[in-house]
């Protein structure tokens, strides 16, 4: 468990944007195939975090408590590079997923994709048993 | 200009999560390249005339109207794949960028880079000038 105390660098605590609650929109990307694996949200604490250890650390708005990618389940997001967009509200994270960024057990969030005539058609296979990630 | 009474296909009127202010993030990748591109905001209507038209409009928080991209500087996105995240309250755009997505005339918006020493460094050169892309 890391300390509270990890502060952000100046650089970013200067530029980033957070939201009236805190919060900064992360999208993570595997580093060598671009694909997009999800995004999620970062509080102040959890970027310094993230930063500071190189292992991706959300903040978890459902249960307002830092979301160390992985902890329970073993997929963690090894940060490889982190870029900020132009206005500051947006972070890019390349990151070397381990297994799968999906709690659904599929490599990534964005599975259904709209058809041409207008269905959500589920694209990717669940590769790991979510039963197997989180515990029954 | 689009009717404003385009409806949202039932799928996605289902599906999506919007927030507390009717928005959900959407992210835009070169559907070629995966280079990600941006991160905007669309609400009920922006997303109902994307899906219509095929070409990218999302929602202007800071004018609070429809942002038809490129409408004014003609970078347009033209839509190629649309998907949504598990818990919905995330969209992954696959678009054909003309020119550039950023408003400052580089390609993408996620053009500052962590440095390991914690500096900012710009690693995207601009290729337009924003005078150019908007008028003077």
């Amino acid at each position: 468990m890391m300390s509270e105390a990890i502060s952000l660098p100046d650089t970013l605590a200067q530029e980033v944007a957070f939201d009236d609650k805190g919060l900064i929109a992360a999208i993570a990307q595997q580093h060598d195939t671009g694909e997009v694996l999800m995004m999620a949200w970062m509080n102040r604490q959890s970027l310094a975090e993230t930063i500071a250890t190189g292992q991706v650390c959300y903040w978890s708005r459902s249960r307002q408590s830092l979301w160390r990618k992985g902890e329970s389940s073993g997929q963690v997001q090894k940060l490889v590079e982190l870029a900020l967009d132009c206005d500051g509200d947006c972070l890019l994270l390349k990151v070397d997923q381990t297994g799968v960024a999906c709690h659904t057990g599929r490599r990534n969030c964005f599975y259904r994709v709209l058809t041409d005539d207008h269905r959500l058609e589920d694209r990717l296979p669940v590769l790991k048993d979510p039963e197997d990630l989180y515990g029954k």
